[in-house]
């Protein structure tokens, strides 16, 4: 394994999504991410995190200013809050990730909120509007956030069915950036900085990302992310030929449907002939 | 972030919601207040629990006289009432939020009520009616309310499946105060009071405002809440173009929806040209 | 507030509900009592309460011989019978409101039954029938209810899906008294006497309730409760303006439906012109 | 109230269930009872515990040998076996109701066995053969019936949709004994001993009851249980008109629906004219 | 009762179904027995568990080489493999049943599998390949299964709805043996051992048998289990006609729908004229 | 049962999946393992595990390298990472498998991931990016992997509405490897190396498979396992009559469709004559 830890989070941006979140930040406003899988939000919040908090950062994996929650459908606000533990002779309280954020001003981040349980969403309505407080009903007490506190969320508007359940009440209180695939120039750079490919395979594999996605328009709704065609790129690097390298890491992990996977292949002729 | 704290939160009133309330809080009967997402309801509450107990609050943002519990649907009577909790030698009795505002007197403020689970609905029966008892079924306690007890609910009638859920046995409990967004030239006070955008922005942010809520009448249900439009003030103020802020704060935050977008982009064309 | 704690619970007699209530209670029959939203159920048996065991009652709001269980789709069994709890060095058991009331030879009250969970229902089948006995799984233990013991239940036969939920195992187990809305002259008494507005005012109030329940044969189904119309009759002895009361005690406490609404003051432009 | 204990439970015998009963016991067969609400299935159990067991009873309300569980949907396998408890120093085992039957040797009656819970239902398949075992899975034991237990189960055929969830493999476990209401000879010779009515009275209203359970036939499915026409009896005996008291304990009691009362009332205008 | 305990359980064999148990348990192959309800598979396990081990067993009823559980949809895994309890001074570990079998070394016969809850299912994967190996994740233990060891499960194939619940990944782990009710004249001889009845009656019922197991081509799906055959010899032998016998023992408890009864009633009168 | 124990797991590779799961290895890409049920998805895991680990080894059926999990519905978040225990004087904390096998560097393979509840699968996405930790909540750690960790998961494409479950979000984290069942010549060697059946036995019964494994283009969907092959050849290698030990070890564990058995008997005829 590389030793890519311990510098600055990699993230190339793609429009003024950096200027707005530092404005948005001067001001305190909760920030939603929005975009498909795998296009980078999670790389840019670690970046912002890095940006916005230069002395207190120990390594890219383990950042001080940055606690990401990833959300699924058992996350409690208890989960997010703190619960009480029983020791040896009572109980004591443990904070929660968002608790943590907020007495310790980081930056706390929901991935994919909508996943959470609904406790969960209405829990961080008084830390997103001008009251800043997170009431911890367990024991009575109501915090004030941190001044360096912020909350970020994220959500893949491509899942349609989900949508739905980030309610009005809550989605009226974010700003939100919108983030797409990069374009095939700058994810060819992305590609060969990840992995140790040379830049005539990270082109190409960044030409097949992008017309993989434009399969969108013809019913394939996923899109490949990034990240497989790095992983394409590192099986590369370890000597498995591209075209198996593209199979395994690409069109099977993308698909199970024998269509589909025939289409891919017919794009991996094009551009791996 | 602005020192905006520690003075009397700011309401203007639109009509003759401020009266009424006196009048009901005279004869302590429960209110009930119903409007869409972020119209003003939680202002207003804050505004009479600074204006009925002049000499109780702390700040604006920790008000002595008002208890809020955002109602979600897991929150439980337990949750509301209170629990028994471990100590080192013994199990002791925690207050939860409406047993401590019956006790002490505060305005308890359910918000969202109908998202709160059936148990936490009925318990206020006879907190409403003129017993004025809330009974702790796990303390075998019957308490009688403090005489500066009230209790106060919201709900936004736009949610159509939700309203069924509010029984009339609950409904018919409560002095109902209606609510929507302030007139334009309101707003824009409110704006700039809120942001430190010049007059100029807040009156055209507080026209598109209206001019959006206007496409409620073709289909577009959610209308803008004043706080997405303050956001935009925000960025504005912090040094983003009018346009750029108005696509992320507001644009960007209302709607996934290609054809909506456009229509929201049409009208800041006419606002903002 | 008005001192109107301390003496018997108010109750006008519509019909012959009294007399077959104390021939019911001479014999211990469990009593059923049907009828819409605030009709009076919830005061008739507390003035039956009052009447019946005289020289137990300490106060209005606070009734040694009635015990009131607000029932709802989260109140179990050991709701209502009792639980252990853990003490400092062991547990103890503390007895649920049903165990009370079938120890001290109380009333109890379950109103809106249909709410309950089933095993609820089910606990009180041995309560009423010859064996008067309350099983405590939990104690082992099988008490004989106290001579004065008496269960009542109510429910709301307007609620038609809830309606099929009483099995009628449970219903053929009670004598059922009918309730509905007191007629005009009477209702205009009840108005007078529980706020201090004058005669005409509660008169024209008591017209105003009978008209709006006179929709429900025109598809309005709740009717409106004399609870609000003496909320209206409050909000007019405190200053506001009759029309201001009706719409914010009644109207919007009715219904969200413009059509309805629209309906409500044509009734109030007779009513109050 | 009067005293009526302590005597042996009053059952008049329709068919032959007495025979095939103590023949089913004499094998320990297990028994099935069927029939419709309130036909008299719970008085014939304690009728037979009283007669098989006469050396055993204390009161008529107090069967040493019967154990009675009505079932509900939340009854678990744990309710009836038993469950460990937390005592001062450690835990401690405590039986539930069919495990004391299991070892006293009582008869355990399982009332309306198809609400409860699935687990409870398997629970009593290896009682119910040649090995006559409770696997006690908590504690680990298998207790071996005492030589006089029984297991005897009822379920109400009329309820459609329940009954297929009495699964074959359960149903074929069980002798199954069928009842139906008295015929009206014997009724009014039940009516008239178990409340204080006249003769004449008795008869009119066995003659209601069986016309009013003829009208299952014309899809009124539930038929008037012999405890309401004891009920109006009682009424009557207490000084209330007959019509009055047939109102409140039969019609009332048996429907909200406006139709099926007034066909009720016509019966009764016939039989009490 | 008769003292039918303490010998080998007794079992007709139909076809070659112990050869090839017993070839399946030389490999230690597990093993699914199939077939409708009663028609002998628990009693066929009991045989082989006792002709296995021929030395280890106690009593009829108490087969220290078998341990059955019989399935539910609440048994979870942790019924299966054991809990924690909470003693005087500290916590300690009692194994379940199926943890009992792995280590003894006994027959652990899992009763209509397809009723448990899925993480129930998944459990027995590692005891059912080349591993032989129970984790216990609550102790962190991986129990090498006993060299006696076999794993057995059961169920009802007829039960469409159900059946598609044994995943084929688990079903394909299992040799299976199928069971049918045996044909009459083998049927008439284990009535006759079973109870006192006569040869004649014997033969009667076990025709009659035959003939209601026909009606399953008919529509007629359950079938009769060889059990309640037996319980109707048994009411015989104690005295109850013959007719009476059948009905209560079979007609009544195969069926609530009088059509379905009358077609048995008609068979029982060619059986028994 | 022979002593096949304590050497190398036997797995007869079909194409470059060797290759392919070493080169991710080498970039600790997670892998995806896909194939229908007992195509030897877990012996490949474990003949890898075997492989990248030489030196670790205890026996083959206790690989200290190899962490299995059998997901299911009700396997949560806690099962996998850990949860405290209460001892005699205080609670610990006990690692669950996940967390096992993060600590120690082993593969964590978790078989038929989509079964898990929905937690789990989130739980995964920071140990299968660039980050590689493991949030542990109720302790408040974050555990960064040890540098041998791998996560392994498999699912079935066959089952297609499970499919759908594993979202993309969790998809595109994985390099994808295919399983499919071995070609006849390579089955018969396996078949005959894992039972003690003769070559031309083997050669015949891998002939079968893949002749019932054609009837997928007929609609019989299932397959059969190579497991289920050899279960046959153990029968027949216990002297059990082929086309006997076929019908229990391989008709009836496919299936209860008299159809499909007929079918599968057909092909049974050919084969073994």
């Amino acid at each position: 394994m590389s030793a890519k830890t311990d510098v600055e989070p990699f993230y190339l941006p793609i429009g003024d999504e950096i200027e707005v979140f530092t404005a948005a930040y001067k001001s305190r406003l909760p920030v939603l991410l929005k975009g498909p899988t795998g296009c980078g939000k999670t790389r840019f919040i670690e970046h912002m995190a890095w940006r916005l908090f230069p002395d207190l950062q120990v390594s890219h994996s383990n950042l001080q200013s940055l606690i990401t929650v990833s959300c699924h459908e058992d996350l409690t606000a208890t989960d997010l809050v703190g619960r009480y533990l029983l020791d040896q002779d009572s109980t004591f309280w443990q904070d929660g990730p968002l608790t943590r954020a907020v007495r310790s001003g980081a930056i706390c981040y929901l991935d994919e909120i909508v996943e959470a349980r609904k406790d969960t969403t209405v829990l961080i309505h008084s830390l997103t509007d001008h009251r800043r407080l997170l009431p911890i009903d367990k024991t009575g007490e109501v915090l004030q956030a941190h001044e360096s506190f912020l909350l970020v969320i994220s959500y893949n508007p491509g899942y349609q069915s989900i949508l739905k359940d980030l309610k009005p009440s809550t989605r009226q209180r974010f700003v939100s950036l919108v983030f797409d695939y990069p374009p095939p120039e700058q994810e060819a750079l992305i590609i060969e900085r990840e992995c140790g490919v040379d830049g005539s395979n990270a082109q190409r594999l960044a030409t097949l990302g992008q017309k993989v996605r434009n399969l969108r328009d013809h019913g394939f709704e996923e899109g490949v992310s990034t990240r497989l065609l790095i992983y394409a790129g590192e099986l590369i690097d370890n000597g498995i030929a591209a075209r198996t390298a593209i199979e395994y890491a690409i069109v099977q992990s993308l698909t199970d449907d024998p269509e589909v996977k025939e289409a891919l292949n017919s794009i991996a002729d094009i551009v791996f002939p």
